[in-house]
């Protein structure tokens, strides 16, 4: 049985214990939040739970192994740092932390330790992402080509980052689970209206080595609601909708070939449409495949799918996009 | 009665003879094609029109007082400069021009001959297009903030001209009704999956002087296709979406604003959705609108909407973004 | 503050406890389930409220004002009479009773004893229907002309009742409080395709007194959920999607008229099509506006909007298409 | 080479005239149609083709094989039969006859004197119905449940006939390629809103034997257009939506079990929801088939696919329909 303590009470952190609590071996112990309210509300649902103002007496608590971090992006990094140091296994809210220096020394600290630290990238723990990285690894897709994602709402407005970062860490996790090749260089526009520099709408172009490349539309002002992603593969093309209540994700049998290339510049292209499938996803949620998955990393010592390398990955891009907005669109190696 | 003459007979040219076939002061005379089996298909449909292999008759011709030229790209402006110095007016298909050099001598060419230089910018001319313009003008939006496109599909590639070259100047003349702002730079990025430096997929920013941006997204290699523009004002927000059968603009009474700003990076925003409403638009084709539109100018001297000055403010974009691609997203002044 | 028993905690069972334990005068006492393990749920969530497993000590406890009835439709009368006899206000999950000779003795002792008898017909409380009720008010959409209603699905079908009685009762309840009409008849028609004689798939015609017609399409065997509601008044027409998250009424400014009948059968109809407009609406879960509304009328003595009176209608159009549907068609009328 | 002449150059006759040109062993040579304006039409785009007022000389012409008659319903028979007694093939605009009677007749006089008669179901040639027809003859679909159709929109009322004998005759063709059934009875209701007693909306129940059900919805007076079938067989489900620009065909890998019936009435169902396949459809325009086949048949002497024969199942269905309605709703028999 594993003990959890969890840190923030907020918006994700009822979910958080929610799908702890139906976990087999997981048993929720404490709960940290500065808001008496909230505790309260812990109290009334889960009596036997434990309920502090103070994280470091999570951190500190004997009866905890692992510790849940569901704070805001700014605070992720001195808490995990203290839970690991405690000799806690950490999951932190995605993205890890705010620079990917702190990110590598946390890093570092778990594998002296030899503690799990994890991030919680709950897309890749949805039908629709698992299915797509299947139909990847069948070879049914073929080479990729291009990613593209559009995640855009109104509303909620960040006070510490702006839409990149608060939103781009879906969809770059999800990317970083169908494109095996390392991310070359970034670059990013977008625009603050809200007078404080913070961009409620960018977009982040990602440059591959081998002649792939992924786009991200991100914002917090758009009338409607979209999330959609776009696969392009040298085989078949896939759509992910993420607003489907279903039928999120359609597989294509679209494409084209090259005929000839006669002389420079002169291309004759073959079109091919074909059937489209829509194939039937898990429906677990997918927040319980993440408790569940960073259980088992704890009793098994195997890293989790979600690790901290890959979260360190998505800090290095959001840091990079970070540099090329902030210099017009300049672009930024991602190291 | 004013007599056209028209040069290319391809996918656009039977477009356009329809339509002016279709105005009342106007009268098609001649029509020029390289191939000999799209002057049959002339001669079919409209037995007294003459047909010719010959660009140059038309622009020689003693009948033909304006030159419609529908050929590739790269062809216009030599065709255009002929038709102008032979004391005709002209329609150009979109966009005017490869370079922006070449479409200052032509309008040069057109002032001091006092003819009519027009560019077929169509989409100016929909029911849609114009509702979002009137729209504009009438205060109901607001102050522009963005402007986001998405024009993909499957196909066609082009030879000579990347996806920017081709989709874009159809939301970049859409845009430059709304936003009444001089363009200031561009970022573009993209990339090429057939090995000729000619990018299928793109993406491009506009900075706007005053804290506006607008967005494209454009490819020849979507699964799926999507034409969709956002508009966000501080009052109102605008979705066109091509794609509906008659529904194609929403007008949201969406928006937010900032309730405060108590410290630095400190803003509490409040959000507002409200009723939507889809206005019924004007059904007319808009090539008729293109075609009556150069007749009038024609006739009257005025400037038309679609103006050489338009089309040569679009080709700087092109001409910007093309620069701004092949430097991997570098910032490139708009002069 | 009213205490309230709830007898059934079963599918819709805690959301009515869910709802009645968020209004400011109500209190939920006591539940009834005759399932241990559900009744093991309530003292988890809600410890301060007393469970058992007999029904009747709901019923004869001198602690509860008023009685909820969540019980498969063949045990409504029972209870509700039960309840009334001892006293209590009772509120009964829809439709009222498996006949209207049932529903109307149970509105004769509710009159008797001066108690509120009030049916969960929930729809009445979305935005969606009060926001379409007060455009029919407002005289907005003019003379409703016809209602037409597909509420189909894959699932679940029901042992005691048909589609029709599963299904209807919702869209009867909200055409009810569009058209201020008497029903003169019915014709049903369906299939059951599990070979016990009740309908999986349905289809029910009423005709109204002056020219109005309503009809309904019901079924648990559609491969696709469809939710969806037309409405077609002399001046517009409303179109209610269920399925939208939030665009769920469109008013269309949609209509035609009948220009001239020159002679028998010879008419000219002139259409018209124009704007649509898609309201914002009052986004309160219809649940909490039941319970505010039964609590209300036991605390004012007026009639709920979901009324008794209300039940009945419905449950006498039932009964007429369950006779129509067993006689292939015939026209019943509704008395 | 088959020499055909048309009556009739109103609405669908322009349509029939290109795909006939088209057709390698066939040639439109003349053109019947009382109005000059339509005529003159002809010859401006087919100036060798002989026009006339006159569709008698059409029937009686020498050079003419056969004879296509897109005239109102009602006109019919009389121009069929007077075509097929001066010894023409006859190709009749769908319904055949506006009376079972006279459909019958003409079908003698056509096998009497060995011609070709054929109904323009153009339905039946789109590549969404081939496919249909192909998936249910490979069993993929299983037995056929029930048949559910929808076809509303705003316009165009008839003078002559009523909703159904307008809109029905395409899906009940349709539904007669899928369902291998003989139809037993038919109920149908409406409603006129013209005060011409033609019914503007209208339902119909078609009655197989063997437990199968197939439903009609069709009307002149919807704010939305919807063109949409469900078909439900005992392995999977058929969504045909004919507004999708090429998705329209779905076939649902859903379905119900029925797992044990332990009592009467008491059934335990399992349902089950899997993939979804969106197929690639024959895009060829439909009325080429219907032409082409025609032809062949003519060449050939195989009867057509859309036959005479169904031509007249689908006027016996709309017959009985049209009794049904006008005595509300009563079941009538299809004989």
């Amino acid at each position: 049985m594993v003990n959890i303590g969890v840190i923030g009470y907020g918006y994700w952190g009822p979910n958080l214990v929610r799908n702890f609590s139906a976990v087999d071996n997981a048993s929720v112990r404490m709960i940290a939040d500065m808001r008496k309210d909230r505790l309260n509300a812990v109290t009334k649902l889960y009596p036997t739970v434990t309920t502090t103002e103070n994280p470091d007496d999570v951190i500190n608590s004997k009866d905890i192994d692992a510790v849940v971090i569901a704070l805001p992006v700014s605070a992720h990094y001195e808490a995990a740092k203290k839970a690991l140091e405690a000799g806690k296994h950490v999951l932190v809210e995605k993205p890890l932390t705010d620079s990917s220096e702190k990110a590598q020394e946390l890093i570092r600290i778990a594998k002296e330790k030899k503690l799990i630290l994890m991030v919680d990238h709950t897309f890749l723990y949805t039908g629709a992402v698992k299915k797509m990285k299947s139909l990847m690894e069948s070879g049914e897709i073929g080479e990729i080509q291009y990613f593209d994602s559009v995640r855009i709402n109104l509303g909620l407005f960040q006070h510490d980052v702006n839409a990149i970062w608060d939103l781009a860490p879906h969809d770059i996790s999800i990317m970083a689970q169908l494109i095996d090749k390392e991310p070359h260089s970034v670059v990013a526009t977008g625009i603050s209206h809200t007078g404080n520099g913070i961009e409620n709408l960018a977009y982040l172009t990602i440059n591959f080595t081998g002649n792939v490349l992924a786009h991200f539309n991100v914002s917090w002002t758009s009338p409607v609601k979209i999330r959609k992603i776009l696969v392009g593969g040298t085989k078949k093309m896939i759509v992910f909708d993420d607003l489907e209540p279903t039928e999120k994700i359609r597989v294509y049998d679209t494409g084209y070939k090259l005929i000839s290339q006669e002389e420079e510049n002169r291309i004759r292209v073959d079109y091919r449409t074909g059937d489209v499938y829509i194939p039937k996803l898990d429906g677990q949620e997918a927040l319980k495949g993440v408790a569940m998955d960073f259980i088992d990393s704890i009793n098994t010592g195997n890293e989790p799918l979600s690790s901290a390398k890959l979260g360190l990955s998505v800090v290095k891009i959001l840091e990079a996009a970070q540099e090329s907005i902030k210099n017009r669109g300049r672009e930024v190696l991602v190291k």
